[in-house]
């Protein structure tokens, strides 16, 4: 179908490219190529998107990026730049491209005024965060947005009714030698991305985030990683939970009640239609939105895959644009009544 | 159904009852029904049964037990009393009972010893394991068993023909403070089991254990510990580190090939035919177990579910008795073909 | 949940309580508790919704009804004394009741014109037709409305932006003996009823109604009468046959389209949770809308599973009240915004 | 897959060619290509297995066939010359071709002669009848065979230990005129071939001829007619009108046991991965049978859906071969171990 939003869409500032390249190589074939591909914010996306029918393309910073970088000034520093860079990039190209906001979450105040910025000077649509923020000394701290302190940041996501995307990153400091030195293949897309953002956004379920922040709304990729296989199972638990324990205190609906108020997935990097089918049973097919992870997957085998799914035309279009148009109230991009 | 085999059934030793009692406090409503349950190996379970069509209950030691202990030798000698425990409660009735070893994991020679005295001494139909053992001076580190110095002891299961369950156990050392001590709602089935369990059998899937041993079976509970949910994508990523990277030294196969030839599924803790319907195309009906998880869950509730569950009788009876029959080999037991 | 809307709800004329209660006894257990309930429409039926949350009941006349009725004034006769009747019962419950119009469809403009007097003089919701008219002298005719001279009564439909739902009746006339006679038990919901619905639907699509016709809305209840089962096989000659036949001469589009734009499926008669997962997939969930078939079915038994069913919260509302809200234009009815 | 077996693959005598190519210009593009394909037991099939991994077909005269003669001694003469024809083609190459019996259905014991005759003297798999006998002086009557009558023939199927394929034909006679001409798009795959099936084989079980052959298997195409839609209404209504109105002296079981017993359905031209993952779970993948439906299908169309379909290993490979392996008793053919 013609005129479909991706949000998921990683782009890198071209003064990294040499460590680009070799990030690459942990991954990907042709290291070349892929730095190319990520680097650029015009010509190769425009082909792609203009042959694959996507007609708006939500950018954003690649992972582990500024999660990444422990020193709380280097981060802000660098968020800064990226967010600079970006916006002059999107707006050579209004009615293809836009962006999130890269945010270094080191301080909830700090994230919450450039995301300000961002949006009210810029255009941006929301954030990209990459999980957890590292931080400590040697890097070994992870800093978690799902308690009270943070309330300041999701006050102003939702002040400035723009969504969050959280987005996975690569585990790093104890974790990572206690799991994930020793099976390295699970490290990512197998394994623990799904891990880390499942912990951090059922953390905010069950620490209150949202019952603090009703109107916060949160994007998770990769069709919700993993948290809608265990929707039955997970709220079994919690509705014990509440009933003994506690619980309902800072979690006082039920899990199915968040991911139809406050929660959305999309399709980066899981081009199944057997798990979309049961996605639109667990989660409905109103909180779905199409994307594709580029360029760690490509648009022809996520868009050949989403145009051609057996599914309803109605929830095609849903889920390839006009949830995605509502959530982020768009107006007209290119092909976005086709 | 009458005659199901349940097979995630949890039994502790009396002499326990005061900690059993303070740990059902942690999650369970009625401390001292808990207990009572927990702790008998006769008529509650009997009746329980009798009542809900179960012919056969396989029964292990609870979590995190044996795998809670760091000290090698306690552990040892704690798993030896409960298996001379279990073995002859199970013999009081066999048409009813049998058990899987519990076994010390901090050597894999020590290990497997145990495993066939208690195949060949005592029956057992395999053995359950808490995920990683705890080990070390203070308990901080845990013992995966994905790596080859555990072969020796997946071969004896392979040559004494039994499977292994791979069950989960609470989180600890410093992966319980870097996690999930500021989001304790999440520990346990909401969350961390599957974090722990999908970890440890992928990372044997990954690190070349069904490779090495190809007739090992391994059963996983709760529906695959999310796994299943996402076969596409592991699959693809599998797939493509294999063209790139190197995996393919360890896993030849692919992630559904192992599931097809090396793992299992039961449905323990997950009472949703909208998810067994998921795993059913995506796992496949011949790979799943009925199980209860009980005293954790209700017979009521598993029984009512599964013997209601909107499906086929072919499947319900194969899910339900057959296709445990055929990877335990058993022999007559009440209701055995009901 | 409450406020859910239920569409395909039956009354008869208690004028006719003798033959009603020996149409009962071709298939209800208790003759008099049958027609006790559809006879009444005020307290038994209340009680019922206020006990299973059902907000509003679009009643209509129970099939055969006017459908049976071959001689053509008689048939408007009828018509128009049930209309009458249950206009006036419906106003004494404004909040809690609604009416399809009941119409003879011996004629296109006769049936269009007491449409029109229904929707304007009483503010009923569309019509509820019971599949073909039969006709003829001696009843062995069957009149379909999928041609073009019933295109003056889709007009009206569509001018009056009402839905019409097509309901089945039991076969008659030659087909019955020809078919049905000597596989009596498949008459009505086992078999028939999806047979007859399903031929005259899909005779609208491919005979062009919904070309000609194509703000038109139609409602099948039973979740689809089995169209839904063949979607890709309908589709997918469907297509053929545009290529090589001639088909799109009348049927310019897909039948996912029409599916997207024209028609409804209720889940009336059909409550399995597997099968509305299947048609959320291939028809999705904006075009579903909850149903009974009371008192052919029970409060109970349809209330207590789709109360209960797996289903995002989402989907749920919208499936319960949400589209039928939308379709029909409605204000508020007991608990509409629960 | 290698190896798979496909069983409704439709040849003509080539000395019908130009029936044949009128037919196959009511439905298909290049007549001439449809009249050499249907008519070759050689070269083109061969090739088209050996491309797309097809190690036995099961072959069976194309429909409507010997079902469509209404009189007796033609009907007779020709499938007797059908069987001697295919008899010869298959023997030429017995480990890829195989053959159903194809019978004239005037008479139950003249059928199982015939079907005795092929089935012991020529290794032939069972039959495939083309649903009703057309019959009569005009053509205008249709033979059902789910009445007692036919007994003496299902007990030939379960004393031969066969299976019979019930395969569609095209509606005749007052139901054509009745229901079908003015709706020309739906005859065929559209629609009326699952009404004619779906009425043939409920009534089969209605009637009792399950019962009264408890061991007689009946395959069904098209993934079921769309009967496997309706299995919790049918269930439903069945288990009811068995309370209330004697359908249990012929129907003891429930309609899930029939399908779990006797009834089996088949790919064929339903290549949609939802679907068939629907069909799972209320048929269950032990009674799924791949097949094409050759050369009104391709197949590249099947087989490149069905190798590719997301679904389990274990599941691909029953539905592919080892179902049919069991079922039809099967040695060795090309690839049946790959």
């Amino acid at each position: 179908m013609l005129g479909k939003i991706a949000l998921e869409e990683a782009f890198a500032l071209p003064r990294f490219a040499e460590k680009t390249k070799w990030w690459a190589g942990l991954f990907a074939t042709d290291t070349a190529k892929h730095t190319a591909e990520i680097n650029d914010v015009g010509p190769i996306r425009l082909d792609f998107a203009e042959k694959h029918g996507v007609g708006l393309q939500i950018l954003s910073y690649t992972a582990p990026g500024v999660q990444d970088i422990w020193d709380a000034k280097d981060a802000q520093s660098l968020a800064v730049e990226i967010n600079d860079y970006i916006a002059a990039k999107v707006q050579a190209h209004p009615d293809r491209f836009a962006a999130f906001a890269t945010l270094s979450m080191h301080d909830p105040q700090e994230a919450a005024d450039e995301l300000r910025r961002c949006v009210t000077q810029y255009g941006f649509l929301g954030a990209l965060v990459n999980d957890t923020q590292r931080a400590g000394e040697d890097g070994e701290d992870m800093i978690f947005y799902d308690n009270e302190k943070w309330d300041v940041f999701w006050q102003t996501c939702t002040e400035l009714d723009v969504p969050l995307y959280l987005h996975p990153r690569n585990p790093t400091g104890t974790i990572y030698e206690k799991m994930w030195a020793d099976r390295k293949w699970l490290i990512g897309p197998p394994l623990s991305f799904a891990h880390g953002v499942s912990l951090h956004a059922l953390g905010m379920v069950t620490n209150g985030t949202f019952d603090r922040n009703p109107k916060l709304q949160v994007i998770l990729g990769h069709l919700g990683e993993r948290i809608p296989f265990d929707m039955w199972r997970i709220n079994h638990w919690f509705e014990d939970r509440k009933k003994m324990l506690g619980l309902q205190e800072t979690c006082k609906k039920t899990i199915r009640e968040y991911f139809a108020q406050n929660l959305w997935i999309t399709t980066s990097g899981h081009f199944s239609t057997t798990t979309l089918n049961f996605c639109m049973a667990e989660v409905g097919a109103d909180r779905i939105l199409f994307s594709i992870d580029y360029p760690f997957e490509t648009f022809e085998d996520a868009c050949d895959w989403f145009d051609n799914a057996e599914m309803s035309n109605t929830d095609r279009v849903k889920i390839g644009r006009e949830n995605a148009k509502k959530l982020f109230k768009l107006g007209p991009y290119k092909d976005s009544e086709a």
